[in-house]
């Protein structure tokens, strides 16, 4: 018999708070007929968010090859959907049900180096390209990669995605925090990256790379060209790798603020010395494909000895879904002006992003109308994190638990994320419908004025 | 930068043939315009196999779920598939674009647990499934949790699927490899196991858990009931736990064999305290769909906190594909007498699965026809795993990469897969088309007849 005490420490002591024991409650609740708003993780189609109508007119298309031939397709699916679920269908050699390249659909790298090309007007290649089930694989292919040993540690913020703290804990590695200053917007400070960088020094910690979260996930900040630039020059000093998690490049509210890319920078600065791993998703942005798994992930300055090893680990889990890297491919080359399908597609990613925006506003201003809740500008990406007063030795999960217990909304709770010792924090999507949002912010300040 | 020498031990020692230098190489002649023949890796669509019209006409209308309303629909999709798309989404609650719970949809859950009752005659809870991204990503899961330190290993049948071997070189833990037995269709002994145990006992190596493939792969063995209760029992007797990839199940062409799956044995023998974890995968069988990354876990006596950690494993990955899932539904719900797609499903299942019986044959005796080659029945699963003959000196690597230069015929080196020392293999697949197959095999006899 298999028994906890035979399992691996480093098994037992992985945590996913996003998925946790609130979670595990919050489905019992709802199983017993409770109805409970789900805002603990980044899942807009759970809240109603609707797929874009192309994205799926392509994958049906894909999956079925015989309704292009049917008898009114045409009238069922615009021109360019036929079209590019053709293109997609050669691409792809044999179709959606055949194992691809581990590394990924040739002509699906190829279109997310174009892609990356206009984006960032640099230099791009499809060679560098990895498709993904979803940006998590690759952030874990990338970090067994980067982490040797046990005295091996990466640097990632606090607050952080508990993707990051989960896996290295999963390898036995060693996490390396560096804090972002909640009084300054959750920016990024080179003082704070050199303070921890030789804290971890001092206990024996080799640090290996450093990731950043851009835009902030769970902190919706956005960084600014110079941020990170020193993010770039801090990483060539210490000789760290660089993984950017750009999930929520799409996801930018604040006014006058623009979404920059590692890649970008890195390249305007010539920088050659630098491994630089960028990572992307069709989980977010408009498309909030979550369900499909699909995404990628780039890799500059990295030599070919290491890159045929990462072909190798991409190797052994054979591919990524089909379907996903599909969606990928709708991802980085949407319809363009006078393609049938464009309006419509303009129309629906706008009223995605114009929501979000206002949901965005909503649920800041909203907390922060509440005495003792104070939450930063969500500039960007899908949450909120603010910072909440508890009574005297009260903590955050007790503080999300009888949330959910008394209003049914599921919320993380900041120990999940990592946060200043003193400190307490939740994490909440801003994903409800806009009309729901409200009421979700108003119980809350309900709940945060009465609970004890 | 990242450098080679940094990456740890166990990522550069991992090895995965079945997508190494050959295959490699292959992919650069094709590229150069030489036509090639991919008998490297089980990926039936890719060498012709059409995929079942109810799958995808199923996930194509849950993909795009206005096409159920749409004028036409009842000429384009028989009305069963519109039922069980409408299913599929009402089950799913939120269609195909939303994260599933990280077990996977729950309806899905249900699905494979009755599908296991009706085969084998036994108890099946949904609770016990877990659904994945492919087999692939279950087994790895699994030896996660089974692998606690360096000295840990796990018993690997020799020849093995390399995923066993990569992984355990992945995870740092050892392979405890015990072979099966060439002369007798590669049957499974006791005294080989006991042997293999034994061996590894000497060296320190505390043996955790026995990975059974049945029907085999490489080998296309297929056991009887006889053997996987041999098999039960010594694990009960040394306490370990039993991985049963069991993906090649529906793959059996031997008359008179019949596949036994090790839940059956488990369940007829009342064994309590033997922990078992059964894999399936949408890949193989007469679906072929490689690409969709479809497949599920199911585990028997497995403690309650150790459940709870394997649930919290698969929460960090999120959940599989949605797509995938939906196949494995299929997979294990197929059109029912007297539904409007029976036929046709039946019509095309059978076709598949007798056109594989008939490959099976062919290549087996087409070898056995060639001076030097001798090769077991292939019973089961979908390759053939010949012992070859070499001129003194050369190695079956050397083999198989000459016989690609000579006559793009891509297969894979038997020291990929393990054997005895001193012997020489090559594994292909069965799955070129049935007028094809005569040429590959002609081709290599060929070949043999000539290579020095």
């Amino acid at each position: 018999m298999l028994r906890l005490q035979d399992l691996s420490k480093a098994v037992v002591e992985t945590e996913y708070a996003v998925r946790g024991p609130i979670v595990a409650r919050a489905r019992t609740l709802e199983a017993a007929g409770r109805e409970i708003t789900y805002c603990n993780i980044g899942n807009p189609q759970s809240l109603g968010q609707q797929p874009l109508s192309y994205v799926r007119q392509v994958l049906a298309l894909c999956e079925c090859p015989e309704l292009m031939g049917a008898p009114g397709a045409a009238r069922l699916f615009p021109q360019d959907a036929i079209a590019t679920a053709r293109r997609v269908l050669e691409g792809s050699q044999h179709g959606l049900g055949a194992y691809s390249e581990s590394r990924g659909m040739r002509f699906v790298c190829e279109a997310v180096a174009d892609f990356i090309r206009a984006r960032d007007g640099v230099e791009a290649s499809a060679d560098a390209v990895y498709l993904t089930d979803g940006a998590s694989k690759g952030v874990q292919t990338v970090l067994r990669l980067v982490v040797a040993g046990p005295d091996d540690g990466v640097m990632i913020p606090i607050p952080q995605y508990p993707l990051y703290s989960a896996t290295l804990t999963l390898y036995g590695a060693r996490q390396v925090g560096y804090h972002l200053d909640e009084a300054h917007d959750w920016q990024l400070g080179r003082p704070l990256l050199e303070r921890s960088l030789a804290q971890a020094r001092a206990q024996g910690v080799r640090t290996r790379a450093i990731c950043v979260i851009n835009p902030g996930n769970p902190t919706g900040s956005v960084l600014d060209p110079g941020n990170v630039a020193m993010v770039l020059d801090f990483a060539r000093e210490h000789d760290l790798v660089v993984l950017a998690d750009e999930v929520y490049q799409d996801n930018v509210y604040a006014a006058g603020r623009r979404f920059t890319s590692f890649a970008k920078v890195l390249h305007e600065r010539g920088m050659r010395d630098v491994s630089l791993f960028s990572f992307h998703s069709v989980s977010k942005g408009y498309l909030g494909e979550c369900g499909h798994r699909g995404g990628y992930f780039e890799h500059r300055n990295v030599p070919p000895d290491v890159v045929a090893q990462l072909t190798k680990l991409q190797s052994v889990n054979l591919c990524a879904n089909t379907p996903g890297q599909v969606v990928t491919y709708l991802l980085v080359r949407p319809p363009r002006e006078g393609e049938p399908s464009h309006a419509r597609y303009v129309r629906e990613r706008d009223g995605i992003l114009t929501a979000l925006r206002e949901r965005a506003q909503l649920v800041a201003e909203g907390l922060n109308r509440v005495p003792g809740i104070r939450c930063n500008e969500v500039a960007g990406a899908m949450y909120a994190f603010p910072s909440i007063e508890l009574p005297p030795g009260r903590t955050d999960e007790e503080y999300c638990m009888a949330l959910l217990e008394a209003k049914g909304i599921c919320v993380v709770a900041g120990s999940g994320f990592g946060q200043q010792p003193g400190t307490a924090h939740f994490r909440t999507t801003i994903l409800p419908p806009t009309e729901k949002i409200a009421r979700v912010v108003e119980a809350i300040a309900d709940f945060h004025r009465t609970w004890r």
